[in-house]
Formats: structure tokens, sequence, C-alpha cells
């Protein structure tokens, strides 16, 4: 089948230059655009109604897993966010500090929200009494600064918007349950409606949270083969609750520190979702997400009924659960095509004066251009079996992508060819951080993650030669 | 019918202090706690699901209305703040400020946003061209700050949530359309949800939003007699517009300045719901946005069959689309009967092991105490019932309320005595801020709004004596 697109000139080809091909996409597509504050975005109607969908998602798992949803101050005193040390050894690089209130000077000065930790702390202290009084599973939907010099639309702000998850437990092993299964909740995300697979494990000493044990993180890899850290779960232990003196009495009558998690994925996640499946026209946007699931464009409009059947149509898809965008403005069907196929929208059905004659309408699929007649009769089911093969055909793109960019590598040589090659370098690690750094510094690369439940293919470190029982993927990261 | 409650003796009477039965509602309800920074609160659990409630019904009515949301940073650049010179001297002396980020001094500082008109207008700029851009229909759901010395949960604090809607239109009557039909939907909120009556109506100019021509606001009357402004909704002309260059070629191929709105309602809202309805028990919720709506409690729950039997009571009513909880802990049935009254649950279905052999439950309604015997045949539709009268009963009781405290006044006297007496003061008003000005002096009353048809009740100012044409309401307000 034809696909009679008009190509929009005005997007940078990826293989030409990706950084700017995602860079315009990001504006053309009307997610986002600059603010007058460097760094700091506005998120369009367009991606924040990406983001909705992601809420909509995480916020009904949340609920459904006991969480609880607060809201906490923006602001920190210094004062507090000095409790924990080496949490504040990674932050207060990065902090916007607010010193002015009114007319006056602000003894304490007022850290704006990095993240969250130690309000939460601050307050479980206060409520927390008792083994009765746990699990407390809280979250938090808001935003976050971070004064980054080098800012990219989506994938590194200033200002981001996110969800962070705080937890308090009575046992250890609970809260460990807890950091991975909010890892989980995370990982569903991906395959249920970003048609993302991400690649999940356990986070080097090196890479992990300021203050935690231990992190966990989903990443996902990019077309340019480089990693995008897309979300985090930490496990704290009692270190936090000592710092800010949270205690519980036992079943037993003792008194005990409870077990601290954390967890948070951001708008990052719009800038993965992005550059996993955009291509040379634009945007690609996986069903399940896009805020127009459908655009019905009439074609020879100014011909009798074809307007009133475009509009029947919409209403139809729109009764049966879609969202759904008509566009009968005066604009040419070339124009409209070439707009909405910019923009990613999943489904294009067409209806001009012959498809009416013939009672169908032609829908053509964002993902792969190709077109299908269906016949009006057929219309609800047809669009429900063609958004679920598009999201299916999607997820399986990105995961035949992973699997034909992840490398075992058993020396420097074949890890230096990987990463050349672009995407995961798979191999055994002895565990020290030395070998680690040694990595990074020949070849820029990071250790993503130690995957769960994976056998490696060779039995030594291939930076210092030693027995190593661990698997790590590295590559290059955003 | 017998209500055998245990009074929960730690909160005061409203009648003994009504300021400090609010706070107790406040904390031991757990809507809120206090935090470490002076005058920003933490929104808890049972608090911020209260809000969730007011959004998921504003949104959809936004979204329904045409609105699409959007995220603005949530700082602003001195310089950009400055430039519409009214506004600017409206927020100024309660603005929070940035000045440092992360080493470095900011140059331009930074205000954390009180509002985001400015905001807004700068993107508008950018993004508006021509009368095919229009109109914009933008709302915000976000939290603002205020630097306010006296500071109270939910009804002035120096942060607190909202949503804010920001929308450009190509004519005057376009705009102020929208003014007034935002303005509906806030009252509509009330109706429907909330079962608090509005007063609705214009604003005097002295109590106008610092840059708009005309605010309009819903007020509400709170049990000590003193009004809350609940929301506003501005008309801005092209004052803004013009200030930031923001420009469209119109139809007819002028250059022309777009007509502005904007309006908001806050986390303000949950104080009028807690002040408007609540008791000497403690909070009384309507039941559309009562986090919980029904709790089972069971009775005699050592008996065998009880405990099964309200779990099972509670799984239908879940699956009947209520929020329940089933509270079947080791507490005793009076603490449980106490807590949820205090917490205001609108139903509380009791059941014991003589309600298990007559196939019943035992149904207690929160705002009136009453109790009736439901068959368990009836359960859903009984309960249906029940929950629409409550929301009817607890309208009908604050409107019965608000009509008992509007008092028309003809002279000074009566405007004493009334005030004295508590609630609106109705009133004829020649229209010159000079009456206006001396009311608030001799009274400490101010103009709550102009509303909307009425008729007045004589023909001259009661502070001058001057023919008068206009209506108001005059009150002392929070």
């Amino acid at each position: 089948m034809e696909n009679n697109q008009i190509k929009n000139q005005s997007i940078t080809r990826q293989e030409d230059d990706f950084a700017q091909w995602y860079t315009d996409v990001c504006k053309k597509a009307e997610l986002m655009d600059y603010s007058s504050v460097k760094g700091f975005i506005i998120y369009r109607p367009y991606g924040y109604a990406i983001w909705e969908q992601i809420q909509n998602y995480l916020d009904k798992r949340f609920k459904e897993t006991g969480h609880e949803n607060v809201y906490m101050p923006m602001v920190i005193p210094e004062s507090l966010f000095n409790k924990e040390k080496e949490h504040v050894e990674g932050f207060a690089p990065e902090c916007l500090v607010a010193t002015q209130g009114g007319k006056e000077q602000i003894e304490d000065k007022l850290i704006v929200r990095p993240t969250s930790e130690v309000l939460f702390c601050d307050h479980y202290a206060k409520i927390i009494k008792s083994y009765r009084d746990l699990p407390k599973l809280y979250n938090q939907w808001c935003s976050v600064v971070r004064w980054e010099k080098t800012t990219r639309p989506f994938l590194r702000g200033a200002e981001f918007l996110w969800q962070e998850g705080h937890t308090m437990h009575a046992s250890e092993v609970e809260a460990r349950t807890e950091t991975l299964k909010m890892l989980e909740v995370y990982d569903d995300l991906g395959r249920d409606i970003l048609a993302i697979p991400f690649s999940k494990g356990r986070k080097t000493d090196k890479e992990k949270f300021s203050g935690a044990l231990e992190t966990y993180s989903i990443e996902a890899l990019m077309p340019d083969g480089k990693a995008l850290q897309c979300g985090t779960t930490h496990y704290f232990g009692s270190g936090f609750a000592k710092a800010f003196g949270i205690q519980f009495q036992s079943k037993e009558g003792k008194l005990e520190n409870p077990y601290q998690t954390s967890w948070g994925v951001s708008t990052r996640l719009i800038g993965a979702t992005i550059m996993v499946h955009g291509d040379d026209n634009g945007l690609v946007l996986p069903p399940y997400v896009a805020p127009i699931q459908i655009v019905v464009i009439p074609v020879a409009a100014n011909k009798p009924g074809v307007i009133p059947a475009a509009r029947e149509v919409a209403s139809r898809l729109t009764k049966a659960g879609y969202r759904v965008k008509l566009d009968d403005s005066d604009k040419t069907p070339g124009w409209k095509f070439s707009e909405y196929e910019m923009k990613g929208v999943p489904l294009r059905v067409e209806m001009g004066p012959r498809d009416i004659e013939k009672g169908q309408v032609v829908i053509a699929k964002r993902n792969d251009g190709t077109k299908v007649f269906v016949s009006l009769d057929d219309l609800e089911d047809k669009v429900k079996g063609l958004i679920k093969t598009i999201h299916q055909e999607m997820y399986e793109k990105a995961y035949k992508y992973l699997l034909a960019h992840t490398t075992d590598v058993h020396n420097m040589d074949e890890l230096n060819k990987a990463l050349d090659f672009g995407g995961y370098s798979k191999m055994m690690w002895c565990g020290d951080r030395e070998c680690e750094d040694k990595i990074k510094e020949l070849t820029n690369a990071t250790a993503r993650c130690l995957p769960f439940n994976q056998m490696g293919n060779g039995e030594t470190c291939p930076v210092c030669g030693k027995k190593a029982s661990k698997v790590v993927l590295f590559a290059k990261a955003y």
C-alpha cells in the first residue's frame, strides 16, 4: 500500500544530527517551549497530556498497592536539609535557595526541594510512634528544582515534574520488598503503556543515590546507542530514620528505627518515549499515552456529505472511549497528514466521497505507514485491534533494537568495539570500584545496572582479569 | 433513634472558641500537620484526598469546556514580573525570592510564583500570531507561594495548592463570557459536591485583583458569621497583552491585542467545607468529596461470622463504586464510632450477630445522627438514596443558614446590628469608594460582592444617603 505522505522538511534527520532531531521534535510537535528562565521549560498541552496519561496509570497502581498521596512544602530549611550528611553533599551543588521573604531576609535559608526525603522524615518523626503506625506508604506528585548547568527538554531540566514515593516499614525485609515492588510497577509502565522495554537492576555503589544503601533503576536504550535512566527506587535502611530520630515501639515493646524506601519517575519518561519511538517524520506516540489516539481527516471535504460522515465516524470512536480529533479545518489534507504524522498520532482515519459510497474508511498506522480499508460496520472492532497491534509492534521493535544492541564482552578490546557500535556492553565484573572508574576514564561509559537473574558469558573481569561473579551492563548514558 | 456516640473530648466546642475548634479539627482529623517551615503546611492523606475529589470534578469540567492543562515554571525572573505595574504592586510585598543557584548569586532574582499571569503572557506573546490561534484556553494545577505573616490551615498559607486558568480571546465579549462561565463552574462545584451554597457576584473596584478590570467571586458564609472568599474569576481586558506585546492578526488583517481572563480556586475550599458543615463532634464531610464515604464496623467482632459478614458488606459497597473502609481492627466499637464521626465519614454501617440473624445492617448518618435498619437485600439501593439525601440535607442546612444570616439594611444603625448578628448585610450602595471605606473603618466589614440580578430593598446608600442603584453584600470576612 502506498504511503503518500508529504515529508515535514523542517525536522532534522536522525542520522544527520540526533540531538537536533530531538530538539526539533520537542519544539515542532509543541510538546514544550523554552521560558524566560534559563533551564526551565514550559510543558505545553500536547506534552503535558502525555504526562497526565502516565500519572493516571501510576496513580492507580500506587493506590492499588496501598499508597496514599500527600503534599509536602516546596521548600526545606537549610538547617533541616543538613541533617543527613551524604544526602546534603549529593544535592548541595545544585540547589536553588530562597533568601528573601517579602521585605525580610530569611535567617534559615529555604532550599527549593530537589527531592523531599528530609521533609518526609521530619514529618514521620512526629507521626510514627508504634508498630501500629507502620507501614507508612506515602507518595507525592510535584515538581522539583535542580540548578543544572546544561539542560535539555524533558531529559535534564532545572525544574521537572515527578512523583516521589517515601515509605517507612517495621522490618528490613518489608522495606526491601517495597523497593523491588515499585521497580516492577515502573517496569510495567514501560510494557503496558509506553511500549518501552526497560532493563532493570541494581546500581553499583558508585552510581547509587546520595544516602541510599541500595538503588535500583529502570534503563532504556536510545536509538543513538546511549542509555537513559528512567526511574529509580532506593532502599535506605535506617540511616535517615536515625538522623531524624524516627522511632517506633515494636510489638515486643522495644524502641526501634524503621526502614525506609523512596522511588520516583519524572517527565524524563516523555523524553524516553520521544527518542525510543520517533522517526524522521517526527513523533511516533504509543497509543495508550497518545493525547490524540485517532485523527479523522475528511478528504475532498467540499463534496456534499463528507464532513457529516467524518463527524459521525469521529463521534462513534469518541463514544467507544478513544481520544479523537476531527480536523475539519480548511487546510489541505496533505498539510493535515504531515502535521498529525509529525505529532505522532497512532491512527489516521481518512474519509472521502468514494469511501462514503463504499461504506468504508481508510486507516493509516503511524508506526509503519501501512493503510487498510475498514468497513464502517466493523469500525470499532477493527480500531480496537489496530490500537493493540500498534502498541505490540512498537514494543517489539524497541525490544529487537535492545537485543541487537546488547553485546557480550570479555576484554577491553571487545568493550571498546561494543561501545563504539552503541548500546549495552554486558560483562562480568569483579565488583571493584577501581575497574568501574577505569572504564569510565577510558571509554566514558558507566555501569547502568546489575541486571537480575542473568548469567554472565565469562568468568573474569575484562579490566583486571580477576575472577568475577557479577553481571553488569555498561553503556554511554544521558 | 438513639445516637449512643462517645463524645470526642479533645475538640474544643464551636461556641467556646470557633477558631480553636477549627484548628483542632484540622489536626485531629489528620487533614494537615505543621511543617518545619513557618506557614507551610503538610497536606496529609485525608486532607489531600479531599483536594483530589475537587480536582477530579473541576478537571473534567474544565476539559468539557475546552480547556487544556499546561505547566509553567515555578519561578519568575524579577525583570519579567515588573512588566505590569499594578500587578507587581499587589504582589511584591508577599513574594518569596530565590537569589542563589548552586554556588552562584542569581543576577535577575527569581520570584517563586504567587500567581502566573506574567508567565502565561510571556508564553502567549510567542505563540499567538493570528486569530486562528485564538482562543487559548489554558489551565495549570500547581502550588503558589505568598509570604504571609499570619497563616491558618487551608485558609491562608505561605504555600497552597490551586488551579489557575489563563485564557486569551479575540473579542472582549468572548473574554467576558469566559469570565462568567468559569464563575458558574465554581458555583456548580459548591452545589454538586461541596454542598455549599455560594453567593456570587462582582467585586467592587477596591476589592478586585491587582491588574484586573473586573473580578468576580464566589463567597461562602461561615458559622461564625464571617464570609470566606472561595474563588475568583478576572477579566483583564488587554492590559497585560499590551504590556507583554501580545498581538494577533484579525480576520480583517489588522493587528490587535487579545482579551484576557484568569480564574482560580485553591485548597481554601477544604477550609470552607470544614467550617460550613462541621459540628462539635468534628468533621461532617459532604458525601461526594469524602475520602471515605462509608465505614463498616463489626460489632461483637469476636462472635463467629461477624467479621466475614462485615467484609462481605464492605466488598459489595466497594463494588457498587463507593469509597469504603472496613475497620476490623481490635479497637472497641465505641472508639471506632467516635473516630469516624470525628473524621466526618458520611455513613457508618454497623453489623453485629443479631443483625446477621435478621439479614440487616444498621446505618447511621453522620450529618444528623439518625439511624436506620436496612435489609441486606436492599443494601446498594438504600445506600445510594442515603448518600444523595445527605448531600441534599447538608446543602439545604447551609442554605437556610445563609438566608437566616442575610439581613436587609437601610442605615448605619441597621448595618451595625446586622454585622453584630453575623452574616451578610444586604444594602443599596451609591458606588462611591468613600462610603465603602467608611464602612470598613467603622465596622471592619468589607464589600464581598455585588450579586447578580438582585433587587435592592431601598433606594439610598446607608452611608451618604445619596440615590443608590447597586445592591451589595457587606460582611466581616476571613
